[in-house]
């Protein structure tokens, strides 16, 4: 377990570095990140290299047993480079250039951006690769798409297309051009979508979001062999900005060790039971999925974020330490806090670090202290251990895409619905993990996939055998609409998941925000929106019936048994009663253990392996919350001493217990 | 009276052809619309035409006594030309293009555009010129006008103004450029409005928008003349988009034989009363009133549309064929549905057709074969019949453009306040036919000629002429502001309309949303909004005075008696219910049948001709209705019988009634 | 005292002119502005110039006794002008062209702008320099700042950079350019900021409006020379468009006689103690303080505005002569209405002026002859007075634009704030002068020194010597934040202010809307918002504890003793009730008198001077209103009578009161 600070010594006289290195031993601080930023100071003008000042700091904070991480500073090409080859600036899908000023001008496939990055990274891992104070690299930062229109893009676009399609007489038909005359008869007329209009071919679109994360995706893997090459025995990593992107993260970490994620959770806990805590548990449980391991977070919460836009509440007392926990909690091996000091300088003076500009500790350092405190003398209980679940749930980043460039009704998204469902999980006191649609899942006893809408026939087949071999499923409506290229299939719905559902959707009406009504199991009334499916059940049973509009009466949800497993099929989004009602009567059928009490805001999540199960219980609101445990005699690992029941959790207050 | 559906056969394998014909045959459809939108399967490269596949599904469908529309594929420039010939494109008010892939990439001034025009539909006319199978053309597709700014567009643009004015001392002093030194002194200095903005002379941008609904009907009359050389015998139409457009439609279907609609009421019915409903009648009554004959609806709802933008509602039970029956009550004598099958491909894919992607008969193919049967059956009856009405309303796009230049207050909009006053009508089961403002209306007991903006003084002769002549006139505010090249009277308002109206304008209080009241005839209270005149009666007597604000006890309304018939002035923007109680006393004046208590949502039509007198009664809303008839003995046209008063019309009920 | 009008005979028939004169005079009418928008008129073509409909203009008035104001037209380049000499068009920050037509078509950095505008002028004056009847010259017209990235706006950025910073190195370090790579190498690297982005670096954005507010008065200063050298004994004076705007008006006047304003108070008076009442006296006071000294109202309310936008209401009726007062009693010294007649032609058609379209008087143009009238009987009184304060705002331009690109918190907006603590003062009927933060006001009592969020140690040299010698001040939060280089300072917080204030600032939430409460000395209990400042005071005493969140209990207001005098410290923002009691407090101590019943809307203002003293009393809302002053016996100015408590203000009333 490390706990770190992303530091920024090239901000400030170097008259303050050891000090500073001074607090932060004394504060527990094990790591620092590093130069993410730096390439106008590691390169001042083309060929002209300091690495002076980088080798100061990492000395600094290595003879105070500071370890570094470097961050690779692709993501901010200097003002010379960008003045002598313009092409590294993405253009807008007007062709109007992308200006430099505000980190995101740089075009993924401007060969001038990879040459330029090439030659620092190789400069700066043959530099640093066998430094025994660096434990490891960040590659740039925060990569979140490309959406260039630049000549290298398009030029690069039709070859990816090309690779894909082999000839234009299959892009035509694949992609079905024919409609509104569309069809191309050069490769010449080939263009990343120009203009901007949401009315373009879908196939076409969502090829060109796969062509950006694949750009990205090939960007961060030519670092990553570098790195590798230079640099054996430190790890590589990259800090993800969390979904909606349209990166795959899955290919994006294909080359890395471990993911990192930059973890910003909103400090306004007025509505304690409103997304952003949950949103948290999601961006944890997505970010451990990844590489399927622990994770680090490279930015955690320190202070008010607010910059160009209105800063936000500042964290509420107790809320740096149990968010950091929250962390740990859900799967994280560190957490670096973003950042040491608050900037003096640059757009970003006012997302606060762990010090006010003044630099003088205060209230949210001192919480930062304890919770490095109680890492330290947890850190020999949590190693090893990992967050195991019995339920997964499976992601798709092209899902969600698809379902971004055609939105099925009024406040139909993806990534909301998901997390609705993640949601009732969560409430539940059910573990989920949360992994790529594509992989392996067979070692689970529930999975959850919802909202299929390109339909995978690997992943069908999948689903299938996982039933028939005894797994439960729980499926959605909006599943087997497409195929793979964005078209509709011609079978009738859910498509290739019709015997695996016993089901088919006789019709559907897109409600949107006129909210319906269903019962469930003939005794639970609960709310639907945005899609209802009129459900025809073939060899399933009805679990939920309308009881609003002219499709009263009609089914909304089954179960099917199917070989030894069982299979669900929601067809539609239910509200959040609805959703806990149905899982805790699946959870209930699979004899997972589910909480029916959970105050709203409180948290549960184990950590266990090598012959210990540690079971953390966060309060992460601004009230008091008591709850009782289904165990029986509980020893707190933070003080050691017996916890009576019921538990009490003060405002923003955490416990870890020790199950065995 | 013909029924048929939009079909796209180069959308799908030609296997499916022959029993989509035969599906066709068997659901009772007469006519297919083609091909509108194939231009590039119709000349894959420049200058290389294939028909072959066009003449196959000609052959098909007409095998099956189908016949065809052939729409010319204008609208979607394929890639080869564009790619070729860039001038085809538009370039928007900042001078950049407009790129293709979603249909509205033509510049109608693009003299590329027109060569290439010119050479496929020369092609295609001469290919079918004589085909027994094709019945008619439709030119191009919903040409909702055209803002490019283009070399071409421009020096159009100057051309159009130097016939119009034919110097520039007379254009500077006709716009008023002298304010902010517009001032021209040179021909190269006038452009189209650049940039965009609102702030622009008014007369400058009314004189644009004139010009660009100019370009789109000189663009649809140079198609149809090609047309009618090679197409002796077959009809040439083209399909409408409703208003608000630029277009002026009375000039863009100048050359056409009748006028088609693409009709697609809301599927979201939760409030019946609202403006769906109502705009539906309001369109059919505007495009019968294009060429004061009956038309056809080329496009007609046939399940939810949604694509780039969310789904809306799947049409309730029964809508489908309520919503047919209403355009063919107010005059359609051809409804042709959108589409066959809905689309598997393209950006069009959610915008549903009779048939789910699955391609199977399901409910709403059910209703629509219900109406073709019944069309089927009274076909007979409906044969040389249309719509008969006494009273007519004037519309005006150009009163719709300029009061858009300059929107008077919140809230005022000429089409909606337009559609407001029809709804009364409507609402009190009143036909009306909604014709261009400039044309004859001396037949009509009753002329609503509301918010006469910009003054016509042939308008003004003729509105006084009628009068005399005994009619009945109802104008309103915001009358007699303008010339015609927009430029402010110094009448006093209501400018040459005061002694029909016998009132002056003191003054007037643009009133926004700031509510207010009246009393009509000192017994009925109604609310007034957007714009209070307040009234000096010279020869007219005040029918309603208002009760609010500084102006309380000032006339509102007022009615005047003028040769042998009666002028009224509404000072205001009455709510409904004050619309409906004046026009209510007006009608009973006139002794017109009107109904008091007719259900919101029920909507009545008469057909009449050759000795035949149709009643439609439709209940075009989700409850069940009743009403009372003041008809005696009553014969139902779809059953052969008797009809028991009150009428009770089920969900989406359709009557229609023999009356003679 | 002068009352006038804005007149432009360009716009109509010289036939009028002469009736427009003799009207003018009937209705006391002294001075009109002319030809501030007429380049095309005085240039019809390059080099070719026509005064003579001008000289007729200032003739035919000058025959009627009526002085002029010539406008210069810099404001309107003429097409020929933008066509021959393109550099005058300014470029957005994509750097495409704004394009003519709407006013804002010039480039203040243009060489081409400056040697016309210098040829124009030249001519002007020099034509009318010691013309009899021109009393004056307005530069240009509502100079409200330049945001052009043209080539010179670049270079000229680059030479204003130069001259601040001498090189790289200091820019670089000054602007913290190293955040994010931002460091220049060459000064070519050095652009305005493209692209528009709020993301850029804070001190880059910062200097880059004072350049733009620079550019502008550069621009106005060049106009001033020529017309100085020619025009003796002739004034000038520039016509202000209210904050917030980029320009800082103390510059851009510093070679103006006096200030002048633009007038138009908002017509919706539904909410009369809304603040478009309040908003008057704040844009008076601010004019008055630029010179501090008297000023004119050179476009004061006539009628509706409304032109693109749709119309607002009417004035109600009184308002035209109540709000002409309202610009008295604060400090004008002439009234000017925009406009004589409604224009016929051009983009403001419907920014009514005194008269209709039709040209005839009606009850606006009356009311303005009754002011004309009284105004006409008060001159002598008037003669020689102006508005003498003990209390002082102190404004900044430079707080505004740092504020704007840092916006703090929701909600939180420099203007409005500073509005509202105005609005206290003025609902108490205290006086206040608002003048630059930069200037001396030792003289005052009380000295409001709200948001000073960049530091400037001469500012805060002041008022500690200020308050040393007995004066009191009043701090905010958001104060000591920044350096005048948009850099945070690493003093706690407020800065250079904490021993004048003796409080630091332990932490600050940037509460936003989620409104707080305190209670101020224990008994009074105020809301507060935006943003909570927890305070520790050091010398000071805590006059407002906050009362909710985690900070209950903790200061958040306080007074300090400081040498003679006192310093209060606000650390939160109130609400109107709030800074109403506190303000009361303050100035009970310092024995100011402050109504406290004052009715919403009605205004108080004292112009003193040569032995007299005028107190006007307006009430400038819709309902009538009456107050009981603190003042013994007392006449009216206006009708010359004796005036018995309490005073009743009939709807918009006026009332003038001798109190010497």
């Amino acid at each position: 377990m490390k706990v770190g600070v992303d530091y920024y010594p090239e901000h400030w006289d170097c008259e303050i570095w050891e000090e500073d290195a001074q607090r932060m031993q004394a504060a527990g601080i094990t790591v620092v990140r590093l130069a993410e930023f730096a390439w106008s100071r590691l390169e001042p003008i083309e060929g002209k290299f300091d690495f002076a000042w980088l080798d100061d700091a990492i000395d600094t904070l290595g003879r105070r047993g500071i370890q570094v991480v470097i961050g690779t500073p692709s993501a901010t090409p200097p003002n010379w480079l960008v003045e002598k080859y313009p092409d590294v600036l993405p253009l807008d899908n007007k062709r109007q250039p992308v200006y430099p000023g505000v980190r995101l001008h740089r075009c993924y496939n401007s060969p001038s951006l990879r040459r330029h990055t090439e030659i620092i990274v190789k400069k700066l891992t043959a530099r640093y690769g066998h430094n025994p104070n660096v434990i490891g690299w960040q590659t740039d930062n925060e990569m979140i798409g490309n959406d260039s229109h630049s000549d290298a893009a398009i030029s690069d676009f039709r070859l990816w297309l090309k690779k894909k399609y082999g000839d234009l007489t299959t892009l035509n038909r694949e992609w079905g051009t024919v409609v509104w005359s569309g069809e191309y008869s050069e490769w010449t007329q080939v263009n990343t979508p120009l203009g901007g209009s949401p009315y373009q071919n879908p196939s076409f679109l969502l090829d060109y979001q796969r062509f950006c994360s694949d750009s990205v995706a090939d960007f961060n893997r030519f670092q990553a062999r570098i790195i590798r090459e230079n640099c054996a025995g430190q790890f590589i990593t990259h800090n993800l900005w969390g979904y909606p992107v349209v990166n795959d993260y899955y290919d994006l970490f294909d080359k890395m060790d471990f993911a990192s994620v930059d973890y910003y959770p909103g400090t306004d806990l007025s509505n304690d039971s409103k997304s952003w805590i949950y949103h948290g548990a999601l961006t944890h449980d997505l970010t451990r999925g990844i590489k399927r391991r622990n994770f680090w977070v490279m930015e955690q919460l320190s202070g008010t974020p607010g910059c160009w836009h209105p800063m936000s509440r500042t964290p509420y007392p107790g809320m740096i330490r149990a968010y950091a926990w929250q962390s740990v909690a859900r799967g994280a091996d560190a957490v670096v806090q973003f950042r040491w000091r608050s900037a003096r300088i640059g757009a970003e003076q006012f997302w606060h670090g762990l010090h006010d500009h003044h630099g003088k500790p205060g209230r949210r350092f001192d919480e930062f202290a304890r919770f490095s405190e109680e890492v330290r003398q947890l850190s020999a209980m949590l190693d090893g251990t990992t967050v195991v679940n019995d339920v997964a749930m499976l992601f798709s980043h092209e899902q969600l895409n698809a379902l971004q460039i055609q939105p099925q009704s009024d406040g139909f998204d993806y990534l909301r619905n998901f997390k609705q469902i993640h949601h009732a999980f969560l409430r539940l006191g059910i573990g989920t993990d949360v992994i790529n649609w594509t992989s392996d899942f067979s070692t689970y006893r529930l999975v959850v996939a919802p909202f299929l809408f390109l339909e995978n026939d690997e992943v069908v087949d999948k689903l299938r055998a996982f039933a028939s071999a005894g797994g439960t499923v729980i499926l959605t409506t909006r599943s087997g609409v497409k195929n793979m290229t964005n078209v509709c299939l011609s079978t009738e719905l859910p498509g290739g998941l019709r015997d695996l559902a016993g089901v088919v959707v006789e019709e559907y009406d897109p409600v949107g925000n006129d909210g319906q009504t269903l019962v469930l199991r003939g005794n639970f009334e609960a709310g639907c929106s945005q899609w209802c499916d009129i459900l025809a059940p073939i060899t399933a049973e009805s679990v939920g019936d309308y009881t609003t509009d002219f499709f009263a009466g009609r089914t909304a949800i089954t179960r099917n048994s199917f070989g030894k497993g069982v299979a669900y099929y929601i067809g539609t989004i239910l509200d959040d009663e609805g959703y806990r009602a149905l899982i805790k009567d699946v959870a209930s059928d699979l004899d997972l253990a589910a909480f029916d009490n959970l105050p709203p805001g409180v948290e549960l999540s184990v950590r266990s392996g090598s012959g210990k199960q540690l079971l953390f219980v966060l309060n992460l609101t601004k009230g008091k919350n008591e709850l009782q445990l289904p165990v029986a005699a509980l020893r707190s690992a933070l003080t050691g001493e017996a916890i009576t029941q019921p538990l009490v959790l003060e405002p923003m207050g955490v416990e870890v217990l020790l199950l065995q």
